[in-house]
């Protein structure tokens, strides 16, 4: 089914469509006499669409022209759909075990069919907040992190490859620019959309929109997020983009992805951890003192980050003699050579990384899209405690981040801030 | 006149094109009766034709799709035509003083009509080797370089406007896979097409293949000229790409073009500069001893530095209320903040221009395409003792570069080196 028209989705409408749409159809079974329709949209921009029949499942995914948390006051193209799904696919190829197979994709409905991960999958902002362990947490997503951004990058493809992939990505010009409003702009300036936990962080809020070092450092993130075209990056990888089960790891929603700095999707899923560590003793209870839970956190962080380094050396490694443009063989193919450039490569792409993560703390605290590891804490002055915490590490670890060396000097100082 | 089809120019052809298309025809006073036309590519690539009635001139340049110096063995596309001619009509709205007048395009042909620059231009690169002073030299050049550089950055323009541009000049990947393979790889590993004044420097140019930090620093210059897309840059500015008479300076031949870091332009136009310093002890003689025009050399690279410093400065400040997307007035409008950020940036882009300047002198001296400035001097063991000098302060600058707090320091590293 191809109208070649746009049209937003209602159950009955959904149910013609998936008929005559046999990639769709056939996923169900090519029955639909005992089908569920469930809307489950929890997320900010779009709706989503579980159906189900006894024969089979899928997700529906379809992007209006607008911002779904906000309304028709806050137009965004839907064309994000068509970068979603190209997005999808290559990290898909790129890494099948953690990305969500796409069943068929309607550029002009802006809709796309996918595998409905079925519970007990959950988000895992939402394990975070009850306090889950997942012990494969950070195996899995440094390794979709070290296959997607490698693969995408100029150590993996020619030159001609990657300007080809460049010049497509460069159409999701509105999400970056939303990007480029609410991480790096809003929270730095006054903005009807900021809001926090006020009274209790006014000061907080006020201080960072006076800070010239912090909007100096900013800054800098900002131009390599708007300029450097290093991989294709997912471009909104929070724990609210990733789910989860025990021993299954599944990244969707990459509808922000384009050609930028790899450091910002590691950043963006370290952040998440992080403030997921200081919201903990917000959901501390007699029951639960978090405490155990928090040590978990700290050494997912660092694992997340060991493991990429390691993967991602590992694939380096590989391609030694069929690399990318990046460093030809004949010129850099000597051990020591190897050593000092990989060397020097993971330490800026881990101080991006940490200063990338840090902008992304920061308007998660007095920008306009929350977290619900912090939002879920009823009491606010316990959650401006938690809050407050989370913003100073950030603004020192923003500012400071070309200090740290490894991963372990930054899960120190996280603690040290906290103590 | 547009069959749609290509064809190479021949005289006989070239008078039928004319007369079939209007804004050429027109250009020469809709006559014909007393036209002379000569071939003067005298450039690696292309074809030129001045073409000459008592009423008119124009020039004819059209892009054949091999490299025309090495011949149909090294193809080359023929729509770097299509980007030379955008260029040209985008460098040639933001400082018409200094850019030929475009007449026509045809992309199919390949082949631009200009304006042609009437003797006494000549080459730049003449006239230094020749000599000339070119009072006004620095004054114009940095005045191209501000304002093309300037307004085509994020400086100038939003997002949209920028990515729409990025994506654009993608296509010009095969001009952009030659430049590396010239700058940045051939000169560091064994290559068919290098060549130095053998055997004098023979050993120079295995030392610079052998030198590890040397190449780990092309390798960083390299990314930044793959990934970084801070301006539509002109991409092969050196001193036979702008034509000069006394007091008219005319940049040409931006068929490399694509959005870069700004500082590939800037380094290409001093680093030719400082070769043309280094060549001239091969130039001196018993009349000229070349000593007042090496000292004016010299202050011509510090002065293009320091003006375009003060030029592009100047109009980020005359932006202060209308800026680009990279610094918000709301976030940015403060003085200190406003002095910090263009200390930082104008740091960043000198040590840019440094490097890759540097990366192209060492370039031109052991690898594909030399300079007239060395070619010239007939005495080999005299060229090779010039052009060593060269390299050496060539390959300090590139390692050290970021110890170049001035172009002052620039010019009395060049004086020592040399004396
Ligand atoms: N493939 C899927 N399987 C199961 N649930 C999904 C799937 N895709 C999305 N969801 C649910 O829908 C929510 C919103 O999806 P998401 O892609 O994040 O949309 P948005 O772009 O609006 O944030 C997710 O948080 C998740 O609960
Ligand atoms: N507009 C012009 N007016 C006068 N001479 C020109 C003009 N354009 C090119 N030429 C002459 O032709 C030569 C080659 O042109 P150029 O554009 O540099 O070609 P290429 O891309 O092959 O290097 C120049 O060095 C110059 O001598
Ligand atoms: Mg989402
Ligand atoms: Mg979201
Ligand atoms: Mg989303
Ligand atoms: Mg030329
Ligand atoms: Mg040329």
């Amino acid at each position: 089914m191809s109208s070649g028209e746009f049209k937003p989705l209602d159950e009955k409408f959904l149910v013609e469509y998936i008929k005559a749409t046999p990639s769709l159809y056939q996923v169900l079974g090519n029955n639909l006499h005992d089908l569920q329709i469930k809307e489950v949209g929890d997320g900010n921009l779009n709706f989503v669409f579980i159906v189900q029949t006894s024969s089979g499942s899928l997700v529906i995914k379809q992007a209006l022209p607008y911002i779904r948390c906000i309304g028709e006051s806050w137009p965004m193209t839907k064309e994000r759909a068509y970068f979603e799904a190209s997005a999808l696919e290559e990290q898909g190829r790129l890494c099948p075990n953690h990305v969500p197979e796409v069943y068929h994709f309607d550029r002009s409905m802006s809709l796309i069919g996918m595998r409905y991960l079925e519970p007990p999958h959950i988000i895992l902002r939402k394990g975070l907040i009850a306090g889950i362990e997942y012990p494969f947490l950070a195996e899995h997503i440094s390794e979709f992190m070290a296959k997607t951004l490698f693969s995408t990058s100029l150590l993996s493809l020619t030159t001609t490859e990657h300007k080809s992939a460049v010049a497509k990505y460069c159409g999701n010009v509105e999400m970056c620019r939303l990007t480029e409003q609410v991480v790096f702009s809003d929270p730095y300036k006054v903005s009807q959309y900021n809001h926090w936990t006020s009274p209790y962080l006014d000061k907080d809020a006020d201080a960072v929109r006076e800070d010239n070092f912090l909007k100096l450092e900013v800054a800098e993130l900002k131009s390599k997020f708007c300029e450097r075209a290093q991989a294709l990056i997912h471009g909104d990888l929070h724990t609210g983009s990733v789910m989860v089960t025990h021993d299954s790891t599944q990244v969707i929603d990459p509808e922000f992805a384009f050609y930028g700095p790899m450091g910002f999707d590691i950043g963006a899923f370290l952040a998440n951890l992080i403030l997921a560590y200081f919201s903990q003793d917000g959901h501390a209870d007699d029951r639960n003192d978090r405490k155990t839970y928090k040590e978990w956190i700290l050494k997912t962080t660092a694992d997340t980050w060991s493991l990429f380094d390691k993967k991602f050396t590992a694939l380096w490694d590989g391609h030694k003699n069929r690399s990318g443009d990046a460093y030809l063989p004949e010129i850099y193919n000597n051990a020591e050579l190897q050593r000092i450039i990989k060397h020097k490569f993971m330490q800026e792409l881990l101080h991006d990384s940490l200063g990338f993560g840090a902008a992304k703390m920061i308007r998660r605290i007095v920008g306009v899209a929350h977290v619900e590891d912090f939002e879920s804490i009823n009491d606010a002055a316990r959650r401006a405690d938690c809050e407050r915490l989370a913003l100073n590490f950030a603004k020192m670890l923003l500012k400071e981040r070309r200090r740290f060396q490894t991963i372990t000097e930054v899960v120190l100082a996280i603690q040290k801030s906290h103590s």
